[in-house]
């Protein structure tokens, strides 16, 4: 059994990062809405670094001991948690820290990830390799290892910052709509949101293309790396179930809902130039699910949270000639 | 002479809207920093209604006296101030607010002004006419005309606040760059930021297409109609110059830059890609202006503000055409 959180160590997470993230909007749609349903988007796309992830990077961070800080921390990403981490180390003033790359990382995330003040070092030819050579570069040089959503709760408590901030601001949300990875967002924002709403629901979504929390939680077996079957849009959010999240999410998690990767393209689209808000292939798949499965996802007061906007350029161009060509 | 506003009036305008607004992130920018330069973008587009708008209109709606508040409110607009009225009507419960706009007007626009809660009433081919059958319809329904950035120095001090907002997160910030449609905005930020430092220099820049502002404050001559020479992509900031902008602006602005369309165009896909940051064409001059004329902008600690993101699609897909076909 790995060591769980609980909601108290979320509302101290919050404490602890309050100062230095971004409290994001919750934003009406405009045309999601109906007489029944009212959605609103918590845009964690405008937090810093673009993502969410600076929540956990943040929480785990200001936890280390002196000598650690003084010492570095690595981390193995091919985007946001790079950033992330980079980010938080400028904040925190930690000043040796190393993201580990995999070759073929777009340059967009490189240089933000080196903006921020990270050293970057390319490993591997895919995430798996970089993992494994990164890892073991890390241990080597005694780096604290930043873990993007597996086993640590510190992080995981840090991402459920997000839950704690829609229940707070909207106490009659009634369903969280979250997009599922490693499972790690998904599991802290419904340890903090049903604490202070034990009723509420929390939907997670996956899309086909790369259903690992949901082919875990049906199996009963912890898929920590899952293929991808065929193209996706949704590069941030593949790869396998975070350890912890295995272990959480089936006492916390109500509803499963599964996209087509077709449905979240459109559904980026439906985002950028209908509700004018530029998201992740990741997040839309949020969006994809309610306009896909509205009776799935239920409820009459609902969050969508969105990710990221860490959106690259070509696909966003890739996405927007899709949509004109079909119309 | 028109009554104008001082930076007391700005403070004021703060303390009665604070509660209401975002205050917006100042983001460091990525990609233009070099050794001698810090630029930061003012992101009123993430502001209530995707634009700064919505300052000017609370400040003013929230000081109307009970039976006009009663009566109701109206203004004419074919896009972000009409959705800024209609929000803040809302935000402010004034039921009955509306808001005439030409034949033409993109729905997207439409959509939005409507969802917030107001009318919409269709008049005129284009918003000169509008405004000729708007003010009269205005007039005899005794409703409260919602300046947009001509005379009424509440909406200037309103909108003055987003100064105030930079130089008190920012005070090192020594040049704030503006994007001038009437120089409402501009003018308002100067008097607060030169009230904070009095050497900050403000930065006003127009598109080639219709440099209204430039061409009043050169020839003396306060053009409050100007026509627009050939295609534009800006078309939140086309038109003439507010009439108190004209009265004080000569005080106040230290530089005009003019850019070209194409070079704005250029900007708006360098936000959208390299920024990854979605833009109006209107906010996309101080980026075009840093890109084509540093030496003009000058300063070393410098503040883009980035008006509005209400970005039409075709107009963003043809944007990352242009850029495709370019490479």
């Amino acid at each position: 059994m790995l060591k769980e959180f609980t909601a108290q160590d979320v509302r101290s997470a919050y404490v602890r990062i309050a100062d230095f993230v971004r409290r994001t909007s919750l934003e009406d749609s405009v045309y999601l809405n109906d007489e029944y349903h009212r959605y609103r988007f918590k845009l964690e796309s405008q937090q810093l670094g673009k993502s969410f992830k600076i929540r956990g990077a943040l929480n785990t961070l200001a936890q280390l001991p002196r000598t650690q800080i003084e010492r570095g921390v690595g981390t193995i990403s091919t985007g946001n948690h790079g950033i992330a981490v980079s980010y938080a180390c400028r904040l925190l003033g930690i000043e040796n820290c190393v993201v580990i790359v995999p070759y073929g990382t777009p340059r967009p995330k490189l240089d933000r990830i080196r903006f921020y003040g990270a050293r970057v070092m390319t490993m591997g030819n895919s995430y798996e390799d970089a993992l494994t050579l990164g890892l073991n570069y890390i241990d080597r040089h005694e780096l604290f290892y930043v873990d993007p959503g597996d086993a640590d709760p510190r992080v995981y408590a840090g991402q459920g910052t997000v839950g704690f901030e829609i229940m707070t601001v909207h106490p009659k949300v009634d369903t969280i709509v979250v997009p599922m990875g490693s499972g790690g967002l998904i599991t802290g924002i419904a340890v903090a949101a049903k604490s202070i709403n034990p009723d509420v629901r929390i939907v997670g979504v996956q899309t086909a293309a790369c259903p690992a929390v949901a082919r875990s939680l049906a199996d009963g077996i912890p898929y920590t790396h899952y293929p991808t079957m065929g193209h996706t849009i949704c590069e941030a959010v593949v790869g396998g179930i975070g350890r912890l999240a295995y272990q959480m999410l089936p006492d916390l998690i109500d509803q499963i809902v599964i996209v087509s990767e077709e449905s979240i393209l459109d559904a980026m689209c439906f985002m950028a130039i209908e509700e004018q808000c530029v998201i992740e292939g990741g997040s839309a798949m949020v969006v994809a699910a309610v306009r896909e499965h509205q009776d799935l996802v239920g409820g009459s007061d609902i969050a969508l949270v969105i990710t990221g906007g860490n959106v690259d350029g070509d696909m966003l161009h890739a996405a927007l000639d899709a949509r004109l060509k079909r119309d």
